[in-house]
């Protein structure tokens, strides 16, 4: 098995002989669970007394943490693979994050479409970022970049405990904090999730850099478009009457102030709430609550499930920022992501 | 709204107010959630200061109470209903039990269908189970038997939690008890679940009571196709070199000495195992963790899950009982439901 990502297998292993741990809790992403034997096998050959459970709870970032598990286990640790830590939550267990950095270089291929697409769209002033997988690819496309003349600007994040350039699915300060100084951002990444999320937060150009499919797409155009969409789902909400919030039940998406001022909010416009909990949401559980007198839902856990998991759901299904500017009657700004 | 159960909701309207109980969380099966509103508007009308939070987890019995969400909105009382105390597990968060007794009585219909069908099959010695929302059922179905005729013999589950003919997807011991006493079992339930579980732990004739649907049903031809069908699943594990074991990780599924007994046993056959931890499991999540090397999964949070989820799953899944038989070389019984 090709094991494109580093698991600082070395790392684990002396920190466990070290702490002499015995009985240890894997926590993946869905997308690298399958690397789970790889990790077991190496870990169990240099310490053949430990246990390992690997939890099969999908964990969507660093906000969700398979804490009740390693409680649970009795986990003396907990290895948390794919991000590194969230900014407004810190797991109450021994917790190691491995970024499971992403092994190669930018390719020269994809560094070279880079530039003469960047020449094509005249951006000169290169805003940087990239999720965590490749925050160490950014300064090679960074001295590409300088060597070729342009101005690249790496984003600094608010938070202490991410990386230079690293942004979130719910956090972009690194894009917003250099928005002013860019013509266009450039994020390392595949998928499409932390582009989109770029173009909600700063509404500038951005242009992806995919390392997987070896290949740059700028994303502006459909950022544009999952814009227009929002502000439709947003206003056929404008004259709800009751309104589901649906606060976050795992440990880093409980955000019960935020419930506090959306319902009390909601109240003095004379808007009914009820108020729900939820680990895991999609449209057949929101389907199996969903009642006529029930309006729209707000979901408080996290801002990109109404916007990439629920977007054509029969009612409204809206972000906190989304149903602030619904609440408030200020439209001049589209909140996001928070 | 037709309210078909009854919630108890004055009783709890009183537990509440005698209490003081400020903040409440309410946890339904999915079967029920659409009366969350309804539960909700009627216990704020009683006691309009306090505050209500849903529970949007699924619940699939007494084994699965939401102890997390209910620690994490800090309630002082979690209101489980459809469900009764469970034998092996009692939250440790202040828990009411509403059963969701099913409004109606057994039609006359369905008894004179009923007379006439264990007529026909010369069933003398009637067994009486059913499931919690329809154990009060089990006194009329009893006097109309004697009464007809028939000897009607009501079961005792082992544990004192549990009621009179009560069944579980999990426990059978109110039919096992009187097995040799009966010529065939009754049972009053919707569904096929439950019925199913008392044809694969006793082997008898079982004859479904179906008061939503109105009518009686000879399950038993179906419980023997599932016997077989679990076997022919059993006997393609019967060589696996790999075992993948799935405890539960809600905290009444949790079950660290069955893991230890089926992995214990399978080492000293030579077959290497691996442990996991899972709240909810169906064939996605399954099938994101399947690799090559791995021949079969034991499902040890629910011996329900291999029988009526992950039956058709590409390689085997077993149950703890299932995985014992293939152990310990005797498949002379079949072992359910542990």
């Amino acid at each position: 098995m090709d094991i494109p990502y580093d698991f600082k297998l070395d790392y684990l292993s002396e920190t466990i002989s070290k702490n002499n741990y015995k009985r240890i809790l894997i926590q993946l992403p869905n997308g690298l669970k399958k690397y789970y034997k790889y990790i077991v096998d190496y870990l169990k050959k240099q310490n053949p007394h430990i246990e390992i459970i690997v939890s099969l709870s999908a964990t969507y970032g660093a906000c969700d943490i398979a804490e009740e598990h390693a409680r649970r286990i009795n986990a003396d640790l907990l290895v948390h693979i794919g991000h590194n830590m969230y900014p407004w939550y810190k797991p109450r267990i021994n917790t190691v994050f491995i970024e499971a950095k992403y092994k190669y270089s930018l390719s020269t291929s994809l560094l070279n479409n880079l530039i003469e697409y960047l020449k094509e769209i005249k951006c000169k002033n290169v805003g940087i970022l990239s999720v965590i997988q490749h925050s160490h690819n950014i300064s090679e496309l960074k001295n590409f970049l300088s060597i070729n003349g342009f101005n690249p600007i790496v984003g600094s994040p608010k938070y202490n405990v991410m990386v230079s350039g690293q942004v979130l699915g719910c956090e972009y300060s690194a894009a917003i904090g250099i928005k002013d100084k860019v013509d266009c951002f450039t994020i390392i990444s595949g998928g499409m999730f932390h582009a989109l999320g770029v173009y909600l937060a700063t509404t500038k150009r951005v242009v992806k850099i995919d390392p997987y499919e070896n290949r740059i797409v700028d994303i502006t155009e459909k950022g544009r478009r999952l814009l227009m969409k929002r502000y439709g789902v947003l206003m056929k909400a404008t004259d709800m009457k009751t309104l589901g919030i649906i606060d976050g039940g795992k440990p880093g998406q409980y955000r019960p102030w935020l419930v506090k001022v959306l319902s009390e909010k909601a109240r003095t416009k004379g808007i009914k709430t009820y108020i729900f909990i939820a680990d895991e949401l999609n449209k057949h559980i929101l389907r199996n609550i969903d009642l006529p007198e029930i309006d729209a839902y707000t979901i408080v856990s996290c801002p990109r499930l109404p916007i990439d998991d629920l977007y054509d759901y029969e009612k409204p299904v809206l972000t906190p920022g989304e149903t602030l500017m619904i609440l408030t009657g200020d439209m001049s700004r589209y909140i996001f992501p928070w």
